[in-house]
């Protein structure tokens, strides 16, 4: 049956709005209503035949998520309330970003991954995609965002909205994946540190591979103006052939221009080295 | 995997707060505060080891259903915008409940309906009840509700939180349902207009059901004030002997004493005749 119901949908767009777009940094639980209100518009503006929207927890989610150590998965029973915090305050900003899209006539609706999702370990294992391709089918714009999920392994985990994007994007054969970030794009160095920085309108997956390294093993700092590390998550999507394009959200009517496949500047990341005339 | 999961969680309480408990009837998008944070302390106070709690939509689901026809099933595009607004309604109400619980400290998490169950012609299809199994064996309380669901046959349908306790009491093989209601139980006549009504304190199934064409088929009004209608959607869990309590939740401590096995006035049903010492 879940073959069936993927194959009747048209190849859906999946839009990442970021956490840092949507919420005021360093401010915890404060979202950033004229960008969540501006960002509605344009995706209502844009008239995208079949949408999914993943958002970012920004300062709602990470600030509780840190203090309960929810991403070391379960060691104590005092975690337990943090994991609730975690998911009620990410359920929060979702509804300020659900009340925006339905003000624009949009028929937004709230997919909850810790509803139909188990990760193992981290990554994805089970997910249950039946209801929600199912509204989308049917019109509806389902919104997700990175979430506190259970986790068959260590209990419970944070899946990432990158995780997320790269994964519903393979599992629905995505026509795209917009990332909304904070960026102009990928940079050749530093772009806050490094005048000299060029953004980089195109890269090719082995191009973006070849970046990976500077980045280093962990904690190191991106070089390339944190985008890389961010969208490593993406690499399995644009592996299988889904172009990928970041644009800068916090800059209006570039999400209204991915959105209509129009140009704009941002990187636009394939898996050969040539530009998908539609992107 | 699914059977190894159930097999080990101890076998769970369902609560259902009635949407008239922690509404106000009447006046539409009105929680009933009071209520919604009395509710919480006896259920922080009765310290159950596993539960489930689902609420009612009361005033806030059932107006923009109405306005909609969402129970009429998708018959028109106008109504999907409904379908986002009684959803977004519901997880309102849910966002009140959920921090009345996690304010008494209880580690309460949001099972979105619309996330991971489908219906057909208004059954339940398809429910992935896996990660909510999960945290409740973890401790977790999920709370859920009567939703918007989409449904493979109508396009959507109108999921009662009644319903959704009687498949959960089943599939989760549950100790024991408790009804949260604005009326005392089951009474013999209807006590808002018949001042010889009695409550029925105890009643069987065979007793229960011998009740029912007394209410008539579909809109006559329910002879036993209005509480025999609304637990016809019990009967399969009633059938496979889990004992189903209804008692006012509208009235202090009756819940708590309900959760904590004491003695309560109310109305309880059970498949024979016989009243388990335990309730």
């Amino acid at each position: 049956m879940e073959e069936n119901v993927i194959a009747s949908v048209s190849k859906p767009t999946i839009l990442k709005l970021g956490g840092s777009v949507i919420t005021i940094k360093g401010r915890p639980f404060t979202p950033n209503k004229k960008a969540i209100i501006r960002l509605a518009e344009e995706i209502a503006r844009s008239n995208v035949n079949s949408l999914i929207i993943v958002h970012g927890g920004g300062s709602f989610g990470h600030p509780i998520a840190k203090q309960y150590e929810i991403n070391r998965g379960y060691k104590d029973p005092s975690q337990i309330i943090g994991f609730s915090k975690t998911h009620q305050a990410m359920t929060t900003l979702n509804r300020l970003i659900i009340n925006a899209l339905i003000d624009q006539d949009i028929p937004a609706i709230e997919i909850q991954p810790s509803s139909c999702i188990i990760t193992k370990s981290g990554r994805i294992q089970i997910m249950e995609q039946r209801p929600f391709t199912k509204l989308l089918r049917m019109g509806f714009v389902p919104v997700l965002y990175g979430d506190a999920v259970p986790d068959s392994e260590t209990g419970f985990a944070i899946l990432s909205g990158d995780q997320l994007i790269s994964t519903l994007a393979m599992r629905l054969n995505a026509d795209r994946i917009i990332v909304g970030a904070d960026v102009d794009g990928i940079c050749t160095a530093d772009p806050k540190t490094d005048s000299s920085a060029k953004l980089i309108c195109h890269i090719s997956l082995s191009e973006l591979k070849k970046l990976l390294p500077k980045i280093g093993k962990a904690k190191a700092p991106d070089v390339t103006g944190g985008m890389v590390g961010k969208i490593v998550e993406l690499i399995p999507a644009i592996e299988r052939k889904i172009p990928t394009i970041i644009v800068n959200a916090t800059k209006p009517n570039n999400v209204y221009k991915a959105l209509k496949n129009e140009n704009v500047v941002g990187t636009i990341i394939n898996k050969g080295g040539n530009v998908a005339k539609s992107n």
